[in-house]
C-alpha cells in the first residue's frame, strides 16, 4: 500500500493543509518545517497524486506536441531534442500526429486544452490563419517551430530557409556551375520549403544566370519527386551541370534517376540537398547539403517555451537557428 | 467565456449530477434525458474539464510510451502506429525517450503513474527483471513490444527475430554462397537482436556450413558498425561471397565499406540487411532485406492494450508478426 498525504502529515508531525502547502510549493512554509515534511516524503516513498494537484494548481507538467508525422526522417529527431529538455524540467511531452491536416490540428489543439497541457510546441512548415486564431481562442501558450505568424506575435524558432537556400545554390555557382536545376515543394503554398525555391531564383540573378522554367520542378519533399523531376528535366534541356533540392529525400531520388540514366555525381553533375537526414551521410555518394539543426530547435523551443509558461522572461522570442552547409561527396571539390 | 457543466445542466433542464452521469457514462440515466444532455451540450459547445473527470473515473485516456530513442530509425514509425490507434480510440500518448538506461525507464514508469496514465507500453530489444518488478509493483497495464517476459505473464507484439534470420541466411546460402559473414550486435546482451545471431548459427548448420569466427563481427546495430566488421572480417579472411547484418544500417556500412575496397554488391558479394528502414529502398543499390512490420507493432500492440484497460478480451496475448523478406538489389538474382 502506497504511503498517503495523510501518512506524511502524521510522521511529520503537521496538518495535512501543510503537507500540501509544501508539495506545491507555497512560501508560507518555514524551513524547519518544510525540511520535517520533505524529510517524511522521503522516509516513506510518498509520490503525490500529480494529477489532483494539477487540478489545485492548473498545471500539469505536459507539454503537447503537434507534428505532422512523427514517421517522417526529419521531424523525430526535432521532438527528440524538446523531450530531453522536458526531462530535465520535470515534465512530459503528449505527442500528436496532424499529418498537417486542418482539422485534425485543430481537434488536437482541443483536446490539449482539455487535457490541461502547460503549454503546445506546434510544428509544421506552414500555419493557417484558423490554427493561429484557435490558439489564441484557446489560451494555449505555444511556441511556433519550423515557421512564424506573419505579425511575429507568437514566440518562434526557424531556420533562415531564403539565406539556406541561397548559400547553397551559390556554392553551385561559384564552382563554375551555369545550368543549376531545382526539385523543391509546390510553389503555391507558403511554407517555410517554398522559401527555398525564393532563395534559389536570388542567387541565380546574383550570379548573372537566368531562371529557366524548363530547369525546375515541383511536388513533394520526397524521394519519387527527385526521381521524376530528374527524368521531366532532362525531357525539356539535354543536361544540367547541378541540381539544387529543397529535401534530402529529393536529392537521393534525384541521384538515382541520374545514375539509372549513366550521368555521374558528382563527375558530371554536382547535387546539394537539404536538412542532412540520417541517410545523407549514409547514401552513396554521401551528400553534401544544408544542415538543419533539429536537435536544437526542438530543445530551444521546448526551453523557451517552459519559461514562458512559468512567467519567466526570455531573451528574444523570434529564434532564428544557424544552417550550415555540409560539404560532403555529391559535388565536385 | 466557455460553457460550464453549470449552463450545461440549465440548458437541458436536469440537474448538474445527471450531466456528470451523462458525461461519466454511467448506466442509469435514460435515454430521453441523456439526449437531452447531449443535445446541450452540443448546443453551447460545452467541453467538460478532462482532468477533474480523470480523478472521478481514475482514467485519463492517456497511454504512456517508453522507447529507448525516437531518434533512431527504427522507432518513429512504431510509435506512428500507437497514435493512430490511440487516436481512433480518443486517447493521447506520452512519449518517453529511455536510451535504454535502466535508472530512466523506472523514473518514467513511477512519473507515468502519478500522471494516471491508463497503460503503457513498454518498448525495448531487452527486458530487466527490474523492470519487469516495478510494472507488477506499480500495477500499470503494460504491452511490451519488440520484447518478452520469459514466463509470457505480459502481453506482447514482437516477431520471430531468430527464424527471420534463419530464413535470410537461407536465402543466401540457396544461392550457392559458402562464406556467409555476420554483423550483428554483441551477443552477451540477451535481446532480441541477439536472437538473429541464433538464427544465423542454425542456418548456417542446416546448410552444412561450418561456424567460422572469422566470419563474425559484433558491436551496435550502426553503420560504423558495418564499415569497421567488414574491415575486421577481411584482414582475417581473404574473402567473403555473402553477408547477413542485423540491421539496416549495419548493412549499409559495410557495403560502403565493400565499396571502398573496390568490391562490388551484389556481382562480388551478396548482402541482406534487417528491419526495411527508410533508406532501405533509397540506398544504393537497393537493399535485400528483412522487413519488421514497424507500423503494425505499434497500431497491435495499442489495439490490445485500449482493450486490456478496458477490461475488455484479447483474443491471444503473445502476438508474433509475421515478417518478409524483401528482396531488392543488394543480393544477385
Amino acid at each position: 500500500m502506497a504511503a498517503s498525504i495523510k501518512d506524511v502529515a502524521k510522521e511529520a508531525g503537521v496538518s495535512i493543509a501543510t503537507v500540501s502547502r509544501v508539495l506545491n510549493d507555497v512560501d508560507v512554509v518555514n524551513e524547519e518545517t518544510k525540511k520535517k515534511v520533505l524529510d517524511a516524503i522521503k522516509k516513506l516513498g510518498y509520490r503525490p497524486n500529480i494529477v489532483a494537484r494539477s487540478l489545485k494548481t492548473q498545471r500539469t507538467k505536459t507539454i503537447g506536441i503537434l507534428i505532422p508525422d512523427i514517421s517522417s526522417q526529419f521531424y523525430p529527431e526535432i521532438v527528440r531534442g524538446t523531450e530531453d529538455v522536458a526531462n530535465i524540467y520535470d515534465y512530459n511531452i503528449m505527442l500528436c500526429n496532424s499529418d498537417s491536416d486542418l482539422e485534425k490540428e485543430k481537434e488536437y489543439l482541443r483536446v490539449l486544452k482539455e487535457k490541461m497541457v502547460d503549454g503546445v510546441l506546434y510544428m509544421s512548415s506552414s500555419l493557417e490563419p484558423e490554427i493561429l486564431n484557435l490558439i489564441k481562442q484557446l489560451e494555449l501558450t505555444t511556441v511556433l517551430v519550423e515557421t512564424k505568424d506573419p505579425e511575429d506575435i507568437f514566440p518562434s524558432v526557424t531556420i533562415d530557409n531564403r539565406a539556406a537556400a541561397y548559400d547553397a545554390v551559390r556554392y553551385l555557382t561559384e564552382k563554375g556551375n551555369k545550368k543549376v536545376a531545382y526539385i523543391g515543394a509546390y510553389r503555391d503554398v507558403v511554407t517555410a520549403w517554398a522559401k527555398r525555391y525564393l532563395g534559389y531564383e536570388e542567387a541565380l540573378k546574383d550570379s548573372d544566370l537566368e531562371v529557366n522554367e524548363n530547369l525546375t520542378f515541383f511536388g513533394e519533399l520526397k524521394a519519387q519527386t527527385g526521381y521524376e523531376g530528374i527524368n521531366k528535366i532532362l525531357e525539356k534541356e539535354e543536361s544540367i551541370d547541378s541540381l539544387f533540392c529543397a529535401s534530402d529525400e529529393i536529392a537521393m531520388g534525384a541521384i538515382n534517376a541520374l545514375r539509372d540514366k549513366g550521368i555521374r555525381v558528382p563527375e558530371d553533375v554536382d547535387v546539394v540537398g537539404f536538412n542532412d537526414i540520417y541517410a545523407a551521410s549514409i547514401f552513396y555518394p554521401k551528400l553534401t547539403t544544408v544542415s538543419q539543426p533539429m536537435y536544437d530547435m526542438g530543445s530551444v523551443a521546448m526551453r523557451m517555451l517552459i519559461k514562458l509558461v512559468n512567467n519567466k522572461e526570455v531573451d528574444h522570442k523570434q529564434y532564428v537557428l544557424p544552417y550550415n552547409l555540409i560539404e560532403r561527396d555529391s559535388c565536385k571539390k
